[in-house]
C-alpha cells in the first residue's frame, strides 16, 4: 500500500479539517487517536478509515479502509501534542434507544474534561442515556473523547432542547431531578425511584432557572458552607447516591 | 513605585525559577495567579510578594511587599498561556494539626487536575487532612493549585511515608480504608465510623499492594463490569458515601 508523505495531499487536508466542529458536523465524522480508544471504536463498529504511521504494525483485526502515512503527516492529522502512531476516522452513529431507566442531562457544560468524565461515570453506574443542551461543548471534541476513556462509544447521546425533553420525560413517568443550591432537597433525603434522571449545569452558573422551574424536584449535596464541588464530582455523587 | 520592564532583571529571573519544583522546594515558595486564588492566599496569610501589571489597580487590602512589572515581564513570570494581571509569591506553610476526624491519603497520584479536584472535594466534605506519598505530583504545581479553587490554602497537607503513617493512624484508633477492586467490600456495606480515612491510588495502577496489605479494610465502589472510574470521581463517592 502506498504511503502518503505530502502535507499538501488533498486527503490529508480533508482529515485535518476534522479538527473543527463545523466540519465534523458537516461530514458526520470525527477523529479518534491512540490504541485503547481505537479498539473501543472498532468494537462499536463505527470506524470508516484507519490511518497508520508507515512503520506501525496493524495490530487490529480490521478489514476496512486503511491508509499509511509518514510521521509528519500523522502529526499534522493528530490533535495531540505528543506523537501518535494511529488515528481512526469514525462515523457519528445515532443510537436513539427509547428503553432506559436512568438518564443524565447536561445544561450548557463547557469543559470537555468535565463532560467526558461525566459520560465515563454514567456508563459505569448504568445511566445509558445522555442528553446535552445545544450550547454544550461539542461531544466529538478530542479532549472530551479521551476523558470518556471509550465510554462515548457505549452510551446513547442526544443533543436536544432540554425543556421540551423534560416535559416529554415527565409525561413518560420519569422523575427529573435538577441540581441547585436554592429551593432544593438534600440528596440523602430524596426517595429513590426506578425511572429518573439528573440534570447538571454550567461550571459557573449551574442549571438555568428555566430548566430548574420545570423539574420534578431539585436536589443539593450537603457540603461545607462557602465551598463548592466540581460539576463532574457533583454528577458522580448524585448518580451513586440515587441508585436504589 | 518603579516598574520592572526588563526580562533580564535578576528578581524576574528568580521568580521564573519558581516554575520548577526543585526551586520551589529550595525556597519554600510558590506562585499563585489570578484574582480569586490570590484572595484565598491573602486570606490564608501566606503571600510574601504581590506582583501587579503596571496598569492594574491594586484591588487588595494588602500592606505587604509589592512589585509592578510590564505585561511582558508578567507573561514571563506567569505559568499560564492566557494573560494574567496579578501573581502572588506564597510561602509554603506547614500546618500539621493533629486534630481531625477524617483524612485522605494519596498514593502515587500523577495528574495535577485529579489531585487538585480531590483536595477541593475533601475540603467540601470536611476531610481537612491530606497525606501524599513522596512520589505524588508536586502539590505546588500551577494546574493543581488552580484545580483546588483555593482549597489548597484551607486543608492541611503532609508529604510522608504512607506505610509508617498508616501504622501510626491505626494505633490512634483511625479506621484506614484502602480502595481496591480485589479483596474488598462494597462501599455500601461498610459500617460508618467517626475517625477514618480513605486511600486513593495511582491513575493506572491504583493503590500499591504494600499499602493495601496494612489497611484496616479495603473497599470498592459497585459499578458495571469492565468499566472504571476516574480517581477524583472515586475519591468523591467514597468521601460522600462514608459520612455518617
Amino acid at each position: 500500500m502506498e504511503t502518503i508523505k505530502s502535507l499538501q495531499n488533498e486527503k490529508v487536508k480533508n482529515l485535518v479539517k476534522l479538527h473543527s466542529k463545523k466540519h465534523r458536523n458537516c461530514t458526520k465524522q470525527f477523529l479518534v487517536e491512540g490504541e485503547h480508544l481505537i479498539k473501543e471504536a472498532l468494537y462499536a463498529n463505527c470506524v470508516s478509515l484507519l490511518i497508520l504511521q508507515e512503520d506501525t504494525i496493524n495490530i487490529f483485526d480490521y478489514a476496512g479502509k486503511m491508509m499509511y502515512v509518514s510521521q509528519d503527516v500523522m502529526n499534522k492529522i493528530s490533535q495531540n501534542v505528543s506523537e501518535v502512531k494511529m488515528i481512526a476516522v469514525c462515523e457519528m452513529i445515532e443510537n436513539n434507544s427509547e428503553e432506559f431507566d436512568r438518564f443524565i442531562m447536561l445544561d450548557n457544560l463547557q469543559d470537555p474534561g468535565n463532560v467526558g468524565t461525566i459520560i465515563r461515570t454514567a456508563l459505569s453506574f448504568n445511566y445509558p442515556k445522555i442528553y446535552l443542551s445545544k450550547n454544550c461543548v461539542d461531544v466529538y471534541n478530542d479532549k472530551l473523547i479521551r476523558s470518556t476513556q471509550g465510554a462515548i462509544f457505549k452510551v446513547d447521546i442526544e443533543i436536544c432542547d432540554l425543556k421540551d425533553k423534560i416535559i416529554e420525560l415527565k409525561e413518560n413517568n420519569y422523575q427529573v431531578f435538577g441540581t441547585s443550591l436554592k429551593n432544593a432537597m438534600p440528596l440523602k433525603q430524596i426517595i429513590r425511584v426506578d425511572k429518573y434522571g439528573i440534570i447538571l449545569g454550567n461550571e459557573g452558573s449551574g442549571v438555568s432557572n428555566e430548566v430548574l422551574d420545570i423539574t420534578s424536584q431539585n436536589i443539593f449535596i450537603e457540603i461545607n458552607n462557602f465551598e463548592s464541588l466540581n460539576v463532574a464530582v457533583a454528577a458522580s455523587i448524585c448518580m451513586y447516591g440515587l441508585i436504589k
